[in-house]
């Protein structure tokens, strides 16, 4: 098992779960969405079951559906510094917008991190697509998407010179200047958005900078996945879309000039664990509130109204029209979601019955016994359709404790999953190269 | 002792020490300006002082004095997260621009710090002054003072009222939705700078939220500090010009309808400790680099340039002209410290010789045996001029350390300084009123 080929683990640790109605699942307190001991347990946990990352999503603005658990709270970059000082190895994966930040003060945050953590951080690059968002940062809407891409290109060019600008030499300190031209380069940057001098004022880290992710679908998204992404966490509800999805990835990055084989494909799945398969189904009921499967057809149906779907017009145990699904690479809301939907209701006959046994929450769901999850996370992958997964856990904490005890040790037995952490940042553990040899 | 009416610290944790070459200081590492242990350390070192605060100042852009300790590298609030983790009772004293920074997401961070570390967290407002950091932020030259100061005065009134938007119920969770726009309030807000549509995603925190301070020195400064600060950190060489100062503050904290003791007035000043004041007199010599007072007056003329004064020009054994300190309202650089200088030259005839003992780094010097530096810490404050102090310690952490050993149990001994940590906030430790109160 070389870091080259092995399974690469992160597991989610937003909110009280990955299921909208985790806030109330018996046992637990609400208000642990606001609880930073919360995610540190979480974190925790995901250290106990040798998780390769925590990962956050985030979106600076309070969510819209007040009936949910609140995806999005505490400033990730903050929340991570603190459990950095209280949990070793694991990597810290997190969100940030390249369209509300300055890439000056992102870099430097992000470089703290990345000292403070002893290069444990990745850097899930997102350029936002909630109108929500824009309401809390001055009067102009949301760019359009071809211009936040673009201008995510270049933060991301802004960020990853000023990461490697300072290299203050170590040791006894110079007889003369700390720092010149020579170890502190300024970057000197004009742009299409960006005017920044530079350098930055935080050294390089222990891992050159840190490692990028990034979640693009559109054609515009896995472009910038492709050129800058070391780990990516798309959308894929079907094998084949995940085949396709990694071939139109490599050639992108083939053209970008890059070694394809240096990105890691992550996609997201989300893991529901019972005795036995009927166990895990009455869990998954319970997930959504309901008592039975018809519960989760009309939660999917009432979904579907997102996609302009109008749900009476849909049979349950009829096979869905793919053409449903439909978007355009120029839509305001992101495509990820509904073109993984298009691709698995294309690639095979599926009804809404079926259907919500294989998706949750927009990923793909693994459920039933230990078994049967880990054999849904084992088969793309040693298929080499993924690199990995980002486990979405339904009820945080303990679903991570559950996931440890009863699903971890069969990935280990596979020999596909390590015992233990090796690496010391998580760059290393993820086989990536050091930007310094490139820069 | 009430919380009221006793000395209140805090000390400065910036870079290797307040002393420019701190950073070669014998036996100590250089490379600790950017080894988080040693903030770390000092934190540790300060609560076992039972210091109130630890402080970090702070400007976005490596410094352009690149002989002397580089005084701001990792980003604060990061920074300060993971130390809160570690470190209790101690409040965090963290410095960031109004001018470079958006309102929604410096409320979210500081929000997510003041709950990680239970209500300790205190947000220095600094509209920056440097124009190499307007040069890591886009093409514009660094706006005129006024503006930046009308900027910080509407970036606070949106942040303060982002901080108290959100207040969910507590226990069980809601049987309806989980939020409204009765317990998430939008703030609307549409203003010359800024258009920000709110709730924060961050609930209200355990003291309603951070305590702000301000360092204004200028006009529009002391307005604005007295308009919204809690705590005002000026710098201030005479103590009859502490004195007018805080009558200055207090006038216009009453024009804005404030209690006018509700502000904690704490100028920094610098410690250095000898056995005997010899002792301690060629310490200082030797934090300069230098082996006699002659170095330390050779030094203060060289930074009297920056005041556009003629080195040359001046006896190091005659009285300084307090005319030769001038400023205006509008300078670009910061008024505070030459508006000291020439105050403290009007009040009495000063020599450089002897200036160079009452003013280090810009600030106070409180320098001799444990005993004189606690009776110049105590003289000030036991006249009313002011209610406490900003510590800067030379060379850390070790300063700390011997500060702790030498001159705390002084300031004990006399009943101005707590012997314990009390208050669970920083906000109830200084006796200050809860904002949701008046809100």
């Amino acid at each position: 098992m070389t870091n080259q080929r092995r399974l690469f683990l992160s597991v989610a640790v937003n909110s009280t779960g990955s299921a909208g109605r985790s806030f109330a699942w018996p046992g637990t307190d609400w208000g642990r969405f606001s609880d930073w001991e919360h995610y540190l347990r979480s974190a925790r946990l995901a250290h106990e079951g040798v998780f390769d990352i925590v990962f956050v999503s985030d979106h600076p603005a309070l969510q819209r559906d007040n009936t949910s658990r609140p995806l999005h709270s505490f400033d990730p970059t903050v929340l991570f510094a603190a459990i950095a000082a209280a949990v070793a190895d694991i990597g810290f994966l997190l969100t940030a917008s390249s369209t509300y930040n300055s890439p000056y003060n992102l870099a430097r945050r992000l470089a703290t991190l990345d000292h403070i953590s002893g290069g444990r951080v990745i850097w899930n690059v997102v350029s936002s697509f909630n109108p929500d968002i824009a309401a809390n940062f001055g009067s102009a809407p949301l760019p359009p998407r071809a211009e936040r891409y673009r201008r995510a290109d270049e933060f991301l060019e802004v960020v990853k010179r000023l990461w490697l600008s300072w290299d203050p030499p170590t040791g006894e300190p110079p007889a003369g200047p700390l720092w010149d031209d020579g170890t502190a380069r300024p970057i000197d940057h004009r742009g299409e958005f960006f005017t920044v001098a530079g350098p930055l004022n935080v050294p390089i880290g222990p891992q050159g900078h840190p490692v990028i992710s990034q979640a693009g679908a559109s054609d515009a998204g896995v472009d910038l996945a492709a050129k800058h992404a070391d780990i990516v966490y798309a959308s894929l509800l079907h094998k084949q879309a995940a085949f396709d999805y990694k071939a139109r990835l490599r050639e992108r990055a083939v053209a970008h000039g890059r070694d394809p084989d240096e990105i890691r494909l992550m996609p997201g799945i989300t893991a529901i664990v019972g005795a036995t398969r009927e166990e895990a189904y009455r869990k998954h009921e319970a997930l959504h509130g309901h008592t039975g499967e018809d519960g989760l057809i009309a939660d999917f149906l009432k979904r579907t109204a997102l996609f302009d779907i109008s749900a009476e017009s849909i049979d349950p145990d009829r096979p869905l029209d793919p053409r449903l699904f439909s978007y355009t690479e120029d839509q305001r809301r992101p495509v990820g979601f509904v073109r993984s939907f298009a691709e698995l209701a294309a690639a095979e006959p599926i009804t809404p019955r079926q259907l919500v046994r294989r998706v949750e929450g927009g990923h793909r769901l693994a459920i039933g016994t230990p078994k049967e999850v880990a054999d849904t996370i084992l088969e793309w992958w040693s298929e080499g359709a993924v690199d990995g997964y980002n486990i979405h856990i339904p009820v945080l904490p303990d679903g991570i404790a559950e996931f440890n005890r009863e699903v971890i040790p069969l990935l280990q037995d596979a020999g596909a999953f390590p015992r233990a952490y090796d690496g010391s940042t998580i760059r290393e553990r993820l086989g990536l190269r050091d930007p310094r040899a490139a820069a």
